[in-house]
């Protein structure tokens, strides 16, 4: 499967492209506002003085990494600022390949997340990937049959996208034995951690392990994917595996310099000023719109999985397989525009990811409902 | 030598825990106002819509790469976005090694720019180092000697960090040659192009060849280092390298997914209001400050290069070569810190790097004609 192309791109230039009004349910961008107090940090970094728009310090303003690593519990020395989440984990992932004596594979879930898979391909890694069940559960035992002491990295995502999955906490652990065991690292890439509705996740920090790295981003938490702040919280420099941060510190400066600071100014001055009332109330939006999703998948004779966590929901219809035919055919016929499952691996090739950060979800479920019921 | 953890950041903290007043010539920074329209353009952004703050193209806003595109004479496919020159000199290098059957070699100058040598360690590359002469230029038949088939990217920076040399016409076209017979890219790094006090700078892109890459960025044209906001322009799609641009918008996806939009809407805006007056000051400015900083040199009894271009002067003073111990001692006894020559490669471990970038240069200046005088 070719995943170097990511085909986000090609359903939604095809959406765009469609001779009808289509409701976009395609890429995972929140429809709804960023912290009144993200806009406020960036007005003031814009008047401010001419030395702070001069380089920030490679690894992240200090404040920033204050603020996380004390909302993480962890050391600072631990905490690098990227590029969004998809830096973190290429600094993760990358240097859990470059181990001295490490493996070179990369053990992933089917579905998985695009770029994981991309990224394996570009790294020219060894790509096993592990299916998880209907639910999108995956099974620590499964992992633990696939590992080997040519693994290099486990790389997860919970809250899952696609599935919605959110992993209990003792799968979470399993995941951290197995890596411990085989001297490999567990990535756990969390940026959907603000949009649990299962209230039983837990981030795999908690284990406490120098297995461990854990990357996450605010361009969901936030709802500001365009502003490019996400972070790594690396395992302690004085463990056994003290070398990734350096190792990652170093990539970082080579490929990147820095990060862009008015986008680490304003996400600093939102994390400090914005009340838990922004994060519930987006919570409960989404919520409300998987319920109202959901019942009409109902309608349709759709099956489906309702997430217990991030933006999105995987359906299936009855003689309709998730093929990019049949999305494209969806488009122009019903109006609604989803991702098709054959994106994600060969394991939900019959399904249909459709992203709920829409305020259009009640249409879109109507003509679903209409269209395929 | 080790590059690997650039020597920038050891003489800054060095200077900040001094215990005196130090004027600070180590870092790259300008020190004057970026243009008022970018500041406004981030205003503006701060302002905008939600579907503002959310992914821009990830290669960039097709805005910018239309700006950019015109400004160059090249078509926008060729146009890539970065994360600042870093990013944009990255994909270049990487992609160049990438190639099947290309050599597994870079050719830099000696001096170096730091991250350079440090991307060519990283990657695990074959570093050759040709030095140049005295006045920073670059002989390119020292270059077509040392090149073979080996070599995958001659890697130049013109005008020159930190000799200063701007490289005339003729050379660039004759390492175009070089790079055309070898089946190689030469990746101009052109980031000081608005400061060529020669006025005979010329883009590597004049050239017109499939072998060139050439990067660039905003941080030094419009004092913002901080915004990360680069680019690079590849060889056309449908040349003989056409491959480059489509493997660096892949790399950029898998590291980076995109750039910052904040900045990238700022510079957007910068870049189309901001008159040619503020260029020819910054310009100006510096020029003066040369005239000044190179008389103290002069009071100061030093040997130094008078810069075509670019932010640097570089000085040797008599039994005083500009090892890390010596720029300390000249932090502590006469409050000036500059850059040890050894930073930049073997050539120019007698000489110590100032930047001017500093409203202090007359100060400074007086302090180094009174300390070595």
């Amino acid at each position: 499967m070719d995943y170097e192309t990511p085909q986000f791109f090609r359903v939604m230039q095809y959406a765009a492209g469609a001779d009808r009004d289509v409701v976009d349910m395609v890429s995972g961008n929140p429809d709804w506002e960023p912290p009144e107090a993200l806009r406020e940090g960036l007005r003031d970094y814009a008047d401010g003085d001419v030395s702070e728009f001069q380089y920030p310090p490679s690894v992240g303003l200090a404040e920033l990494r204050t603020e996380i690593a004390e909302r993480r519990g962890v050391d600072r020395s631990r905490v690098i600022v990227t590029n969004g989440a998809g830096e973190a984990n290429h600094l993760a992932t990358t240097g859990a390949l470059e181990r001295e004596g490490g493996g070179s594979e990369l053990i992933m879930t089917d579905p998985v997340y695009p770029y994981y898979a991309g990224r394996a391909n570009l790294l020219d890694a060894d790509a096993t990937y592990v299916p998880v069940d209907e639910t999108g559960q995956l099974d620590p035992a499964d992992v633990r049959a696939a590992a080997s002491d040519e693994t290099a990295a486990i790389v997860v995502n919970s809250p899952n996208n696609p599935t919605g999955a959110v992993y209990p906490p003792e799968t979470v652990e399993a995941l951290v034995a197995v890596a411990e065991d085989h001297d490999a690292v567990l990535v756990a890439d969390e940026v959907y951690d603000h949009y649990d509705f299962t209230g039983a996740f837990e981030s795999a920090l908690a284990a406490d392990s120098d297995h461990v790295v854990a990357t996450n981003s605010f361009s969901k938490t936030l709802a500001v994917t365009g502003l490019r702040v996400g972070y790594a919280v690396f395992p302690p420099e004085d463990g056994p595996l003290g070398d990734l941060v350096e190792r990652a510190r170093t990539r970082h400066m080579i490929q990147n310099v820095t990060g862009s600071r008015p986008a680490q100014a304003a996400v600093l001055r939102a994390l400090r000023e914005t009340p838990p009332e922004y994060y519930e109330r987006n919570r409960e939006r989404l919520r409300e719109r998987i319920d109202r999703f959901t019942d009409a998948l109902d309608r349709a004779g759709a099956e489906y999985t309702t997430p217990g966590g991030s933006f999105y929901v995987m359906a299936r219809f009855d003689g309709f397989p998730g093929t990019m035919e049949n999305v494209e055919r969806l488009i122009d016929e019903a109006g609604v525009a989803g991702m098709p499952g054959e994106a994600f691996g060969e394991s939900r090739g019959d399904w249909i990811r459709f992203a709920l950060v829409t305020p259009r979800v009640d249409e879109a479920a109507e003509r679903l409902a209409d269209y395929l019921g």
